[in-house]
């Protein structure tokens, strides 16, 4: 068989415990998972913000560029952090297409699919929960939690990943664009920041620091989540404490 | 001669059959068709939907940025996916600007712009057929299956393909743009989804089933075919059977 | 001193002579010039649209994202073109800066600002003309060249090129978006084509040829001279005829 | 411990001198600084550009596709021209998620939100200051400066520093990016222009010499001290005169 490039299943070593059990298999449906829960809650969510901000007005061709660029941007992000894990599917379609073309088992598969579908539900879960009733300060908090999860395993997987490979020549741009696609589908709701220090200078400037906590517990948890368990799925090294660490 | 980069025609060996009949050439003339198809199926769609969504008013500065990211983006996207096959001219007058620099014989040049004027036609035929008469759940149907074809087809020769050289670079960039230039065609007509995932997500949040088979349907079809035509004509390897593809 | 990388002026040799006459510096000096004229035709013409589509109204925030994007694509490609060959800076606090940076020698960095001032007031000059009196078929023929002739330029300089380097790995974005730059300057004039291929599909389905030869004759003219001029000019080189191009 | 890639801190040497006084903890520092800064200054100013152009209307599509995109061309940037010096955070809750994975020491850390919060002040306060009492002409030369400071520090950090490494494959893609950035906050206060030229060709062809200095003294000073300090910091040669460079 010729070189498969790394869109490609890696373990095809034809025995169900290896196929979906191993361990590249587990974290190939993780990746799955997340990468179709950052897409989804980026692109459901910006249609949820269009009718937010125009009370559920007919579609207009801002509307439609608005929806573009979120699911574009957010595609973008979800393959790129999921390239060289799972091959970055996210998308049964594409799983279906790569079966067709003898790229991957029917049974490893059937998993990547029930992983997307199960990380769609969740993102409009989520979506659901945080624009729920009044766009209240938790509301916000929830939103920030989730979409600095994005940007910070976005950051893991692009730039700091020793696997990252090609993926972490375009790092920067993908890092930017969750940022963008999250606006989109956020920014309607709360003030999309994902970013304590987007929030701090305003805060400063204005003398105003209502709600101020959200934007930094928000983000912190968020951020230290994705950090968290992206080095134990898929970086997975036990470190060594760094120097200095004791400051 | 000096070693010439990929946009430049490989099979120079002037002779007739050699040069339009060789498998390499067939192939490229191949790539222009369905490049200049889902460039112009974008493109043009995108205008389409611009007046569908205003009547058919006038211009209006978001109608122009609408039709700029879907041409931006279908452009990128199918000059990437033929890139490696037949250099990405998808334009008659880059075939002609070749040509006169020396890049391309006049009689392969001949076969390029009639594959591209070819999947030009068949691209606004699609078009008319998928938002004639009433916007049905056929029409759907029929934009589903095109457009995830588009997707699907990206995915294969931007990031499965062997051959896939710098390209691979930038797949994830193609990917997520190929679903913003299909959104600026279809989302005024359909739901342009591509991807079943997107679909089943707020299906089950609002339990809300009417016509979800069209989202799986359609870019089942449009998926397997593109994977399948992919690896016929383009990979082209007689595959041993994958390990475990009997589950 | 240490090693310079692309951006930076490759022949101070330090005399006069060869600093601005060296066939290094007159190609430097085109490139800029070229460079600048295509960024400020997309990006001027750009507000011009603005202007036209609405009248002369104030700005608004759809204008100032059409405005905001053809800058950045149009900036963007005209780096991309002239990288490799005079550093790409389109831009006389560019050429400042790199002064001061003792990046550049005084008299070259004089010899960039006059390209740079003079491909400004060409492209102001091709706007007034090809906007000016009634939007008759014989402006849109003139758009069609200048905008054929920026992107031909732009598939010669980051794909053809044997000297692209890095610029090839990103040149299908940059053939994408010089297009979406020059439909935000030329789509509220003109059908801003580009491509008879797009102009040729519709006009079949439709039975429509109204002016069909202007989405020919302009982008045949404008692309054969972009491929004449930067064969002849940037890659120089005197043809061997390509086998089977007496056909 | 395994390679580590660009992101993440190089110099855990464990000692408090060495990690937050060493030369390259002081770059990473202020490297931090100047991307905050810069990406706040777009973000946060595409915010009041929408205040100003719709005399404070609620949000809409076209505004949040506006602040998306100024959001995700700004960070990208700013993680760009960090990237090969502090690895590119920006963000509190990226460096805190970069603690929390291991990867970067608690006392480093702590800097690095220091300078991230420093910039985002310092962003706000030039915002205020730029779009003080009338939008006059001395407002249009702060602006000038620093969104020009910001377009040069790009050209410099990804195209001429001998360290860019693999973002100078993107460098073109950033250095259109940041002016698009830009201006989505500063073309609804001044033209925006950070580039004499493109001010130059308009008053050429409609000779309207009007503040026309503001355009060369704003970008000259913003360039060149961006030039200036960028080789003094981060480059840090003590350059030989260059040959030429009397004249």
């Amino acid at each position: 068989m010729p070189t498969r490039p790394h869109f490609v299943e890696r373990i095809a070593v034809g025995r169900y415990q290896d196929e979906v059990q191993h361990p590249g298999a587990i974290k190939a449906f993780v990746a799955e998972f997340i990468s179709t829960l950052i897409f989804v809650f980026a692109g459901q969510g910006s249609g949820m913000a269009f009718t937010k901000l125009t009370d559920g007005a007919a579609n207009t061709p801002a509307g439609l560029v608005a929806a573009a660029l979120a699911h574009a941007f957010g595609l973008f992000v979800a393959v790129s952090i999921a390239a060289n894990i799972s091959g970055g599917h996210v998308n049964p379609a594409v799983t279906f297409g790569a079966f067709v073309g003898g790229n991957i088992t029917l049974l490893r598969g059937i998993f990547y699919i029930i992983a997307q579908l199960l990380g769609s539900v969740v993102a409009c879960l989520l979506l659901l929960f945080s624009t729920g009733g009044l766009v209240s300060v938790w509301n916000a908090f929830v939103f920030e939690i989730v979409m600095t999860f994005g940007l910070v395993y976005t950051v893991y997987a692009t730039a700091v990943d020793p696997k990252k490979g090609d993926i972490g020549t375009i790092a920067p741009i993908a890092i930017g664009f969750i940022v963008g696609a999250n606006i989109l589908a956020g920014g309607a709701f709360t003030g999309a920041s994902m970013n304590p220090a987007v929030a701090f200078g305003p805060a400063v400037v204005s003398w105003d620091w209502t709600n101020h906590w959200v934007y930094w517990a928000g983000p912190i948890i968020g951020g230290g989540f994705a950090g968290l368990i992206y080095e134990l799925i898929f970086i997975g090294r036990s470190h060594e404490p760094l120097a200095g660490s004791e400051f």
